[in-house]
């Protein structure tokens, strides 16, 4: 009997690579290829430092409010968190307590299996089709729980309100998660229907369309009762998650809508002339609601695509798993990114 | 049925009150006094925002090795988290998977009960004896892993390097945490230990020497094999836990050792000076080795004198807990503050 018998036995989660060299081509983590608002650089270099003496705001309440207003809704259906990792990982333990398997597409956030494998949440997985959709009849089906990324990942597809509103009519005994990671690039919310479904709970993330990957700050949205378990859970855990410069500069970023809906125009822009130049050099991909592309050629395979362009210093994401193999999951970047990246595979081509 | 039963129970850690009102002396959370170092305070507002847009470097590695080499380490012998309380929730999940119970006193940091609870650890306490000592000898029993606070909290007593090297010697066959919150103002660190045993983990925070509580970063350091673990559980919740900002002014923290140790020194004396006072007023206290003290008064209970000092505007921690319901838990706050606590006191008695 040793101490090492006790250690967790775990596969751990494999990020994007982060090449250690600074000159390179970054479309692998979905990152915002535009900095955070003014409004943000302010708070951050305007923020007393000296008060880092003292804890957090515990529930990070001036934050919770601005997204809140931002959002329609009171405080009290607003919990912000240290991204939505932290969120969701959050939110599977305060939620998903039952014995009946939680059910999630077998394509989505690969979080989620390892969430479970964590928190001993028992889950089956539910095929989507071979266009990668996912079936809302599907998730008519005993559960333990439901959790939907729409738009999800990393398909880029996204689905409208009636595709939710079935979700949650067929699931009334268990909470509905639905992850809006990528919803501010052209997909729907589901946040009009929080007035009528209280086991909804909607994630986001400033990750994304509020470029503070770096900050690490995530919310969710849910009726009072969902919150209540999100902050019971959270407190039991550790007491003061969200620091206080995050604090500050979430808030800030909700101060500046004018910019933030200018970048997400040039990002989606962006999308959109790098979708067609893909179909035009004969990638298949369907039409993305997010701020990347999942590609595939029906001539080359992903993997060498991927190491190609490695070679040529710029990374996108391949994961080399079943149904997947064969499709680039690629960041949508500046314009001149995108240039670099479509010269580079015009040459492969 | 309903989603309802499937919420999480659990009854939520109260921490320090928060009262909604700006003037007032605020000792019940066990905050520095004084700022951070100025080299932190320029790290912030030098802190370029624009590159919040990527994520952090996952394992936070420049300020693991500025940590390091302050101990005397290797990287691979330190793990970087969202605050000791992030390090610690990581480390019950990384090393207590064993049936039988891991043991820690009945005194000490409260998180470690909720933790047990929330992970699913059977879990046994052992009782501090009359003096709100901890007995090593009580720690040479079978069980599935130690935690022992050194310096102790609430109680402010330390021991020496003999006592952890006994629990040691006891438990080869457990991993061994070591939480040594309040090290810094006086107790006596394990670091030298490491070399010896593998199964011991010793964490540490910024929160409390070291004036960054509102910036959550904590810190862990044993064998390459523990660390591994931590990584390995860390990066299966959530990649990237340590933010940017947080990574450059803990590193900032690291190049100032002149300022640290002036701090250090005014709480000390700040400490010693109020151990004085409160044994001139009759006072019972251990001989604190932290940045508060534990006292009791034989002619007037706890709860009273905590409910005065409040109406003086002045927050000490009480528990009304079993076997410490007469005590208070009073942080060293600046030499101001103390006078102001003291000239309360000695009103009340």
């Amino acid at each position: 009997m040793s101490w090492r018998d006790n250690l967790i036995k775990i596969e751990p989660y494999v990020a994007g690579e982060q090449p250690n060299k600074t000159d390179f081509i970054k479309l692998n983590a979905n990152e915002n290829p535009y900095p955070p608002s003014p409004r943000v650089l302010a708070a951050v270099s305007n923020f007393n430092a000296e008060s880092l003496k003292k804890y957090p705001s515990a529930n990070a309440l001036p934050l919770v409010k601005a997204i809140a207003k931002r959002e329609g809704l009171n405080p009290e259906n607003v919990f912000a968190g240290n991204g939505t990792d932290d969120v969701l990982s959050l939110a599977f333990r305060a939620f998903f307590n039952s014995k009946k398997p939680i059910i999630f597409p077998d394509i989505t956030y690969s979080f989620n299996t390892v969430w479970c494998g964590i928190l001993n949440i028992p889950y089956e997985t539910v095929p989507v089709d071979e266009n990668f959709n996912i079936n809302a009849k599907d998730y008519a089906r005993e559960n333990g729980g439901v959790v939907i990324a729409n738009p999800n990942a990393p398909t880029s597809i996204g689905r409208g309100l009636d595709f939710i509103r079935e979700i949650l009519d067929n699931n009334r005994e268990s909470v509905v998660i639905v992850d809006e990671a990528y919803v501010d690039f052209g997909g729907t919310t589901a946040v009009p229907l929080l007035k009528e479904y209280d086991n909804l709970l909607i994630t986001r993330t400033f990750s994304k369309s509020r470029s503070l990957a770096g900050m690490r700050l995530g919310w969710a949205m849910g009726s009072a009762e969902l919150i209540s378990a999100l902050y019971a859970t959270k407190d039991s855990m550790n007491s003061y998650p969200v620091d206080s410069i995050a604090q500050a500069a979430g808030a800030a970023s909700f101060e500046d809508e004018e910019y933030f809906q200018s970048t997400l125009k040039r990002v989606i822009a962006t999308r959109d002339r790098l979708t067609k130049e893909l179909r035009a050099m004969g990638f298949k991909l369907p039409d993305s609601q997010t701020n990347f592309v999942f590609a595939s050629h029906p001539k080359h395979s992903a993997r060498e695509i991927f190491e190609y362009l490695k070679t040529k210093d710029i990374y996108v994401r391949w994961w080399g798993k079943p149904k997947i193999d064969n499709f680039l999951r690629i960041t949508v970047g500046t314009d001149e990114e995108t240039d670099a990246l479509i010269a580079a595979l015009k040459d492969f081509i």
